[in-house]
């Protein structure tokens, strides 16, 4: 680790870098936030760790800078957004916003992308609905087929992930934000950036044995949770996030990682749940409240720690980083250099 | 097995064994096609074999043979559904048709039910939206707690499942239906009816070691798919078709296989995405099937079966019980002639 790093000073570097692509500064300010908070919340995996693939797809045409994101067709509860091909955060925090906007009229919205591109961590987009009052929901076709469905040994799905929120009266909502993978490609990417090695069980090679090297991903694919229920999950969302939007799935997902040059064609989508439209809202809180409490309670297994509820602490992570500053890792430090020199923007 | 029976054949047998419980025939009718449905599809651990559990809550009083099933609550895309506490069929039935109705409406209709039962295999739920152009989505609390939160040793979880479906030009649609856990009860039930050992990993007991036989379940429980994932996606789903519609979840769920005089006010939810609202729907279906025929062509790994999609198959095995009449294992056929006996009707 090296010093810890103001949000601001962070924010405003990814906003230089972000300013020498081309991108407009307003959006440069929006993803450029969004990017942080990952990294506040937790979600360092998804947040300013993604800023290489995003400057080396703006820089070779893959992702355009200058995006108009619009609304292709809409009806009462659902919408589809086209995010012309921007920087995913784009086009998934409008979809978010419409979604709110639409279970405030009619219970429920679900607004689909296509055109999109990887957006950071699910959870940024169900968080806004748990503090409006509503349940949220979010998934993705993952931005690169590292999946072999379940029996076979083609690369044709993603880690798909999914992302639910549920508002309650503790500091911090619900907040599941999961791969249905054993591992996500982040977490990956992350033990290569730091030359360690992966446990047994996230990746096995075209052989079916296990694969421990993260250098040596690219030569077996990563293991969905539960065997076949996980391949189903993943293809399910495939089809919600993908194929209903217009968006890519199987054989046509680009990987935004080894091709930056072509556009991927992301699909994700948004749902919001407004408690209010199946009863009181606090009294659904407390409902949940009262059964996080009761698996908090819990007897923990033979050396367990106790037991935690998705997203706890989340609140109280954002709140330390914005007091003392953000540690990032001594490579990532060094890889933010190499970028700012790249786009000739001052340092961080 | 015993020789075939045929469906009809099965379908009156339910309907004498549910009218000499108390259950208006219409009604009757229509949980008996249904269980007899769910056996021709493949879901025989959750159809007729469940009829046990059924007969002996009717009987004891937990739950309503004369349910009025009654729309709660409603806004422009979403409904909860009070089930009045009858078979579980009846509601969520009920939701799905009104899923849909809302779904053609506005793009999406989500209907929870509270009051409910156990109501047979999910897919039931999600088939029909898939029938008519739309998205199937439906998940339901678990109906007793089996699976302890991730880390810890109390049961306040359910199996608590999930089914997707979405249309395609194959014979079948795209339909998911999988429980949260390694393995589902019903599974695991019809392994204790038939006496045969579980595999490792489906169950552990409270010191966290393998347990394997079906008869001593009760001394431990089921391994959530994904570790801490499988937990978040059961807590999460308990949220939605729990908690959301003041149904039960933790502590207060009952197990409705040991408790068959105290209502269970078992929560479930069905969703209806309508394609329409997304693009033209044969587009749509089209580009599915396209991918499905992608995950097909992939070259199987050693030892493997040829990859599958979820659901595939399922209409021609509904078609060939029709034709041929459904192969019932020894063990049910006897325990059906026992629920005749019982209920003095006209064995199968």
């Amino acid at each position: 680790m090296t010093d810890p790093v103001q949000a601001h000073d962070l924010q405003a570097f990814l906003i230089r870098v972000f300013g020498a692509l081309g991108v407009p500064e307003d959006d440069a300010r929006i993803v450029a936030d969004m990017m942080v908070d990952a990294d506040m919340l937790g979600y360092d995996t998804h947040g300013v760790f993604r800023l290489r693939q995003y400057v080396n797809r703006l820089r070779d045409g893959g992702c355009n800078p200058t995006a108009a994101v619009r609304i292709v067709t809409e009806s009462m509860a659902t919408a589809v957004i086209d995010g012309d091909n921007g920087l995913g955060h784009l086009a998934l925090k409008t979809a978010t916003e419409l979604a709110i906007a639409k279970a405030k009229q009619t219970g429920i919205g679900w607004v689909g992308v296509r055109g999109g591109n990887h957006a950071g961590p699910a959870a940024l987009y169900v968080r806004p609905q748990a503090k409006a009052g509503m349940a949220g929901f979010c998934a993705a076709v993952g931005s690169a087929n590292h999946v072999a469905p379940f029996g076979g040994t083609d690369l044709l799905l993603g880690t798909n992930p999914i992302a639910i929120a549920f508002p309650s009266m503790d500091p911090d909502p619900f907040v599941l934000d999961m791969a249905t993978t054993v591992a996500a490609v982040g977490k990956i990417k992350v033990l290569a950036q730091r030359d360690e090695a992966m446990p047994e069980g996230w990746m096995v090679g075209r052989d079916g044995r296990p694969l421990t090297d993260p250098a040596k991903r690219s030569e077996g694919f990563l293991l969905p949770i539960g065997g076949p229920k996980g391949y189903g999950l993943s293809l399910a969302i495939g089809l919600l996030a993908g194929v209903m939007n217009g968006a890519a799935l199987g054989a046509d997902v680009v990987d935004f990682t080894k091709d930056t040059e072509n556009k991927t064609n992301t699909g994700q989508f948004v749902a919001a749940i407004d408690l209010a439209a199946f009863g009181d809202p606090d009294t659904i809180a407390k409902a949940a409240t009262r059964v996080f409490a009761e698996l908090r309670a819990s007897e923990p297994l033979p050396d367990h720690e106790p037991v935690r509820i998705p997203g706890e602490g989340r609140s109280a992570a954002l709140a330390q980083c914005l007091a003392n500053g953000l540690d990032l890792h001594a490579a990532l430090r060094r890889e933010l250099d190499v970028i700012a020199d790249e786009c000739d923007v001052a340092r961080l």
